[in-house]
């Protein structure tokens, strides 16, 4: 039998991604649709790319209901939105995946600080596990709460981490500056997601930790490290749909050449399906539409830093993707169930 | 056991796509990969975006080698290119699915005329079946040598045939106004693939019938109208990688209302998997990456017209996706194996 | 003494492009800059792309003020939002360049249909001159009110009118299938015009008459044809910023070539220092930022049939541009003053 | 009696703007323009963008008969190119303005290892004066030969230069990550411009030090900061045809608020036409057919940085327009003749 499985908020990317992603999925049967705005309204109605799955009609976002429904559900909800929901589901059983940012941060003080208030059930910030799979595999596979990291950790921590706990680089001069689409800005139409804006322009923005992403890199980072880190965090807004690089500055505390660093890349990720290492820097079409994360590896000998390039799709990799990865582990299925290393190219 | 297949041309666009799709298509084994240029390099080291197929070694374009090693042979190659490699293929029991133009044409002065010189083998032009799988799905199926349509031809003759077929509308008054990504140009660099030159324009090209699929689109209209067709066939590049529309503007013979053209569509197209059919405009977007031809129906009052217009993606529908679709129906598989009825959106 | 200038509407797109091209003309001061939703505020915390000009503070839409300070008023307003703006203007003999739809139609029955209720003001539909500057010229120079066409009927109507008048084709038998970039749809974000929607796809929408550009085109056309027209009028987004391309098919009545034609429109625009004429198709990049209409010819022997092909850059010809044009001819001026012919390439 | 200038290399990109600029400038008549690989055609036939000016043949690369006919010559011609062809321009009284690199640095040994192999004339090195506008506009003045900085260079420059020269950064902790459109690799076609491959990708080169640009930077930040420098220089190619911005990381040597560093800014770039200072950070977009460098400025007080955005339109601030810029100064004209400080948008 089939698991079935609830996504909650299926009508923005990230949603609509995890949906496409689970209906070929060979373990799963989508079991409960949800969407605040659009409940009774069938899927197909709001987005014209999903053959038969358009058929099904939304629901209400109704924790019994879903409870009754589903065993675990995948949330795809913008910032607040899931903390009413996710108690409830606990409560009745449902394991929850969710993709949007409230469980990620364990300190209550620094999610009031960054997402606008108090956290209103700490204790569940402790239960949350970090859902950064190639890391955290064995906490992940134990969770009933999973938080699926943000689109630029992702892509930064995967990037950084084992230079960071080989201790092979300095974990007080850290820079990521960071690349992306525009899909990583949602659904909702803005003046700086407007075409005739975005388009044919780099416009860097919230930079020098202004991003709410920052408080999940210096976290996580701290974990790889050891000790705090203060990362400065510099994301772009690049004029493509698809795609995110963050390209990682790390100054070496040894000599070390680019092999050196890719044999110790190569070490950490032994048998993870998912990160393809490589000495040349990887491009974002390389991987659009696949949940893998391309690193490149690059020492700058001139100016002693490792240069650690990134490269993942924000909305597999970098949501959905990962998040169906973590479901995976948490089943203890095959973590490649449901999700490509080939992407759509070019 | 697995159907043991080959691509030939694995390196260029439809031939690589071919590749992806037939490395996910559960009852197919990539038995042999052969390329002109690369051989005895792995295929990674061309395309990076294939995770683990990228360590296979492309092999020699050699007939003899292909046929010991598969059954069927799936040609992706320039025109004049598959001319001598079908002949020794077949004589050797080895099936060909060519998404080259090769063997599209039924009159050999026509292929000479648009293709630079006489068919060398004539009677392979009767044996080779146009593989518009909606179509001629029965002649298909028991073909073996299967010439799958062009991009273009793909998209405008979905868009028309029932209109055609039925006498809804005059075959002598058709205008095809199509509008292609970049891909359909294939991998090889030149000034009007350039980025700074594509980017940020439309580009009208080969217009006035002197385009090369013209000649696909005459023989297979005038097989829907039962009569010649000549018609006026018009590309255009987008500043975009996939996606093809073709706008088919077709005379009506008698009124008829967008519904009645609809029901009339509904009918032909019944129990085919990758047609979808809408009454408003498809977007180009909605099929990416996936095999479904869109079509929305239109009837323009005012002038008496029929607006048809075909939305795929060029090399999944208009090359390596409908090659696999003529596979699975030489098999007498599910049409649908390994490939997917969902885009990849946004 | 420079003429003084006012701009109505100068933060969205027409209006802010009207703002740069007055700016860099010998003759013209900008004598008042007006917004309704931004008045008060420097024009450059709206638009960062403004040097100097951007320090200009936004004045409120207003009558008498505007007329107190400028000669011409040039309105950059949405539909329906001139109509009471320009009798008071006209009374206090500040002559008006609309670059709006407000003052386009003869007809008042049609604009109510196409714009949403009865025009307030009918007989200023007559006084109005259509600004198609090689058409009107003559009428523009004398005209206190000029309604300066949109961005498609500008393209349509440049590459048909000689085909027409001189009898060449057949008014019967008109499609204009057009695609255009998306600052066409102005500043107001919509899901139409998120960056994720639009980009890598091309969409057809309000085919078959449904465009509100549609009246305005059969309105000219028969003012070329010297009898009513009905076209078939079919619009596309494409993704860039910049650029419409307007392919227009129509049925020729007698055999000619496509020299024949060239000369008859080289006669027809003779002296015109905007329209240039080529037997190749024009892309839209290479008119980026300059007022030329480019305008290919083409003779499609096999379907009787001339395909024109009118590219223009939608802001400059298809809109501000034009409108400075139409300023040149009212004052006498020389027609290039502060345009450029040369467009901004790649 | 206008000023008579000749472009060498006029069918690039680089030295088609220039042809662009001058053709739009006060005091300057195009004298000559010559193309090695298309001398003898109109120049009308390579670039279909340029109005009557593409009316006009283009000539040998014949140092003589360039310098008969022009007092200032502009070169566009790639790497070693300008070797051969300055020496007798500079003898026979013509001056030169060489957009390309081979008289950018100063040390003949640095000059080969990055451009494969010995300069064969170091005194010009020393004779040749760096381009860069707002820092070295005195010694441009005085100059018979001029470097036009490379574009990179020129938007790291500005940006970083107060910060150096102050002392208030660090010279030895700097990092440049630099993200460019497609038109800085210039009109040769190659796999890497493809469309199909550069589009809806960020894809970094040439990392740590291996693109040319880092000598040059290394030069011109050594003469700011007053010693050695050695920059990690990083760029990226993104799926744009105009506009490069370089995000400059560089560590404070004392505490600072952004307003302090604004300040500083200010104060350096008094009087600049083309520098514009902002506390937000700019888009490219917002300077595309200008030629402004926009800085925004933004301290990283967690991280102890100034970050430095540059950002520019890399074919007219960081190439032809700094050419026009420089000219001026030579000349002893108003720096703006010929050049805009708006930008085309969007």
């Amino acid at each position: 039998m089939k698991l079935p499985v609830a996504v909650v908020g299926a009508t923005g990317y990230a949603g609509c991604e995890a949906v496409r992603l689970l209906a070929g999925h060979p373990e799963v049967e989508l079991a409960y649709l949800a969407s605040h705005s659009q409940a009774g309204r069938p899927l197909g109605a709001v987005h014209r790319h999903l053959g038969a799955i358009g058929e099904r009609v939304l629901q209400p976002v109704d924790a019994a209901a879903i409870a009754a429904s589903a065993q675990v559900a995948v949330l795809a909800l913008p910032a607040r939105a899931a903390l009413e929901l996710v108690p409830p589901l606990l409560e009745r059983g449902c394991r929850v995946i969710d993709l949007g940012p409230d469980f990620r941060l364990r300190d209550p003080e620094v999610y009031g600080r960054f997402y606008g208030g108090a956290h209103p059930c700490p204790p569940l910030l402790s239960r949350a596990v970090y859902g950064l799979a190639e890391v955290h595999a064995e906490r992940i596979a134990a969770a009933d709460l999973v938080a699926v990291p943000g689109c630029y950790p992702t892509a930064s921590l995967l990037a950084l981490w084992p230079a960071l706990q080989s201790g092979l680089c300095d974990p007080d001069d850290l820079i990521v500056d960071a690349k992306s689409g525009l899909s990583g800005a949602g659904r909702g139409p803005s003046l700086t997601t407007h075409f005739a804006e975005a388009d044919e322009s780099v416009l860097p923005y919230n930079l020098a930790g202004a991003h709410r992403h920052t408080a999940e890199l210096d976290q996580e980072l701290a974990l790889a490290a050891g000790r705090p880190v203060t990362v400065s965090f510099n994301p772009h807004l690049v004029p493509q749909t698809r795609g995110l690089l963050a390209t990682c500055y790390a100054r070496l505390r040894r000599a070390a050449g680019t092999e050196d660093v890719l044999a110790l890349y190569r070490d950490f990720y032994a048998g993870r399906p998912f990160v393809r290492l490589q000495a040349d820097p990887p491009a974002t079409k390389h991987v659009t539409g696949s949940n893998v994360c391309a690193i490149g590896l690059c020492v700058d000998a001139r100016a002693g830093r490792l240069i650690a390039c990134g490269a993942i799709d924000n909305l597999v990799k970098g949501a959905a993707g990962q998040g169906v990865q973590d479901l995976n582990l948490m089943q203890g299925w095959d973590e490649r169930l449901g999700l490509s290393t080939v992407g759509l190219y070019p």
